[in-house]
């Protein structure tokens, strides 16, 4: 057999699995029966388990090292390169402690929980320390460059380092902290929360409706995608052809779902964008959390949250639900999803403070990794951290250190993609005003060319361009924070001010 | 590694490539946007070939006759067994062959659409030839004895045999076929279908709340189970804790929801009462088509068509559908629910007159195996059959025999198990009533009884009895159809008579 039909079918192996996967963790958030789970856990094990097997055991990375640059085409190439970094970050894990890291998790989440339920980091300390010590074993096998942080930021963000979000950092530290200060004692802010726009009941029903038309209105084709339940929205591909959407429904609160729905097709429309010769291969996704991010909160925030987006479907929410909207002018409901607020919970948080929470964890997990703090003190700098940044102090551990889930889970690295996401949006948005003239397709209620130039730029090369390739070829620049702070301020006070 | 840990785990991968691949269909039926179908196509023959190396190429086979009675317990000698059995009937097959006709029954599928949209056999026979002919090879590949079309059968119900069959329809055409021109004359049956029951419209979200609420009163778990929406309903189970039903709503006619989901409920109840230690091993299924037909037929006529099933709970139709049942009578909805008509579509086929349609089919299969008709023939045969059994010939080829999905899709020797569904559940019916006073449970809306009866004597075994070890140790003989056609004949008489 040639040996690009080889390493071929071996792909092929690898993302059916992962389907069978995806599929199987699809079905468990979105209907299977609860007392089903269990059992499925252990088919997933399984599953997992000879997933390993394929990537490890079988002479794969052997057979993708003995493939010559010239023996195959350029982004066959990429697709051999792509697969065999990852293969190499598995690999260099000892199998058993593979194997004892994922028993751990298990562990650690039933712990997180508990602790999050007392009140009491003591009783998920131990575990969360063991969990660090597994990852500080991880960064030493991967090996690093400058900084040990930037083993687990290229997980997430491949070529990511702290020096470069030290930067973005500090540039959203020394303008946005002051700025929101600033904001929150404007007149027109103060107003807007007083008025309490958009109280009342929404009756799950009517919201499904509305979500359909709010997808349709922005592109998503409900023939390559579905809108499902789920205890938390999220997002799911299988290939170009199916990309699919989650939401919640919250009966006294419509907006969650309005918001949702358009994050979670910011991820779906990256996928169902990538080119037909990449999908279902390894280079087949989105390139990084950063970008994918990026692409999520531009149509959640930058375009969501404008007048321009709403000013010709407006009337519709304000048919869906004239009690609560009937009297709501245009501009009252843009103030409304535009307001900030000092808040606890990361996942609540508007688009101005945002940052600031993911500030406060990046913060510790690099003085973690960096053997700066230990565990025991999360906690205390956790809330210190956040008087600095929002100025209030979380009076229980669910609304501070404990609030998510993701530390529990061995995710060290990922909250900084989250901010990152937002930044980079910002920045794509300052390139694709000079190529489309937004508000006016906006006001026309067509994000066609929005879209396509997102499509054209992003979308369609996957992973065959690494995130600052991506970021340079569409904006003529490196990532610069300065378009997203600025974007931030130049925002609120032209609405606020 | 011991012995049977190596086989329980390849046991295990068998058993978790089967749950993704029935996860993705089930997807596939149930909601998977239109578009994504020819990728999910590639994802599915991608795990089918992974599933056939881990059956056939790494040796599973030689471990299996590697391992002794005296290694391994009981059921893990009978786990090995069966495993063994399915292998071999794979493994008897050239790799090559069974490529090239899988590869033939998607050319099939397509040729019997047109064929059945052209009202034109000649389009689909010459397939139907290579279908036969390799199912032929098959049956040379598997051996058998007495008579070729065992081996087929054998493939749907193990150890069912032409000469038993034979038996069983001569008893349905030497008294079901003469019965029906004489119930169809009976004035009673004539009255009921002038009257024309249950007609008016039918909101599906009214539809869905009244199934609901039927297969919680039949006892379907919702925590082990859902029930989701699909062209053809059907019935998939996962493990003992996780076993699915589907339904369709036809807004003009509620009976046919009904009917469904007290069929697929039959189905799902079984798997949901299987052995713990027999799910998700060779052993953790229904172990025949016909064993497990019986269950849902069961539920669906025996129970499901009873005046004492109806009666507690016909105030819930009435309630539901005030329109089309508040002038009805308990009396004329049993006897509209148990109408017989010489009709021409098996699927929509009463109870009389289902084994009559299988019976036809059953002639031309026997005789198709035997040589003693050809393909070509089959249209002929098949009207002259339908008049001889069920009084009617019909006018086009989608109403006689290019009707079914079957045969394009390789399956021969299928069909019989549905009737043996009917015949087999009334012999257990026969036994139940000796145990359990059923018309007082069913009068009290209670059906615990009569479900705990099928479990403790058919259920919780799984593949671990045979299907005539099954019917011998529930009821106290072999299959006999006397009971099926009695019971026919005097459920018909008592009713209609």
């Amino acid at each position: 057999m040639n040996k690009w039909t080889e390493i071929k079918k071996r792909m092929d192996i690898l993302d059916a699995m992962e389907h069978a996967r995806n599929k199987i963790l699809y079905d468990m958030e979105t209907g299977a029966p609860s007392k089903s789970f269990p059992k499925i856990g252990k088919t997933l094990e399984t599953l997992s388990r000879l997933y390993h097997e394929q990537m490890t055991e079988l002479g794969l990375l052997e057979l993708l090292q003995s493939c010559e640059k010239s023996e195959v085409s350029e982004i066959q190439w990429k697709m051999i390169k792509e697969l065999e970094r990852n293969l190499n970050k598995i690999i260099k894990i000892p199998a058993d402690e593979y194997a004892a890291f994922n028993q751990l998790l298990i562990t650690s989440h039933g712990k997180w929980l508990e602790a999050k339920k007392a009140d009491d980091f003591s009783l998920f300390a131990p575990t969360l320390k063991e969990v660090v010590a597994f990852q500080k074993k991880y960064i030493e096998y991967q090996g690093y460059e400058a900084n040990p942080y930037n083993a687990l930021l290229d997980d997430y963000e491949p070529g990511l380092t702290v020096a470069e979000l030290d930067v973005f950092f500090a540039d959203v530290k020394a303008k946005i902290v002051p700025f929101l200060q600033e904001l929150l004692a404007y007149p027109k802010m103060k107003a807007i929360k007083k008025a309490q726009v958009g109280k009342g009941h929404f009756p799950k029903a009517k919201q499904k409706e509305l979500m359909v038309f709010l997808a349709k209105h922005v592109g998503y084709d409900f023939e390559r995608g579905q809108l499902a339940e789920s205890a938390h929205p999220f997002s799911q591909s299988f290939s170009n052809d199916d990309a699919r959407i989650t939401t919640r429904y919250d009966e006294r609160d419509v907006q969650s779902s309005i918001f949702s729905v358009l994050h979670e097709f910011g991820h779906a429309i990256y996928e169902l964008n990538i080119a037909e010769d990449l999908t279902m291969t390894p280079l087949g996704g989105g390139v990084s959390m950063g970008i994918h991010e990026s692409q999520s909160r531009f149509y959640e925030n930058i375009i969501g949250r404008s007048t321009s987006f709403w000013k010709p479907i407006y009337a519709a929410v304000q048919a869906y639900f004239p009690e609560s909207y009937g009297d709501v002018t245009l501009e009252d409901f843009i103030l409304s999803i535009n307001t900030v607020e000092q808040s606890y919970i990361r996942v609540e948080a508007d688009e101005l403070t945002y940052p600031l929470h993911i500030m406060v964890r990046y913060d510790l997990e690099k003085q973690l990794f960096n053997d700066e703090i230990t565990v025991e003190q999360l906690p205390e700098l956790w809330n210190q951290k956040m008087e600095a940044y929002l100025g209030i102090t979380p009076a229980t551990l669910a609304e501070g250190v404990l609030q998510d889930i993701h530390w529990s889970q061995g995710s060290f690295g990922y909250f900084p993609t989250y901010a990152l996401g937002s930044a980079y949006s910002a920045q794509f948005y300052h390139t694709l005003e000079k190529h489309v003239d937004i508000n006016t397709d906006l006001l026309a209620g067509d994000l066609t060319n929005i879209t396509a130039f997102l499509a054209e730029n992003i979308h369609q090369y996957g992973k065959s361009k690494t995130p600052k390739e991506i970021i340079f070829d569409t904006t003529g620049e490196s990532f610069d924070s300065t378009h997203y702070t600025s974007y931030l301020i130049d925002k609120y006070k032209k609405m606020f001010g």
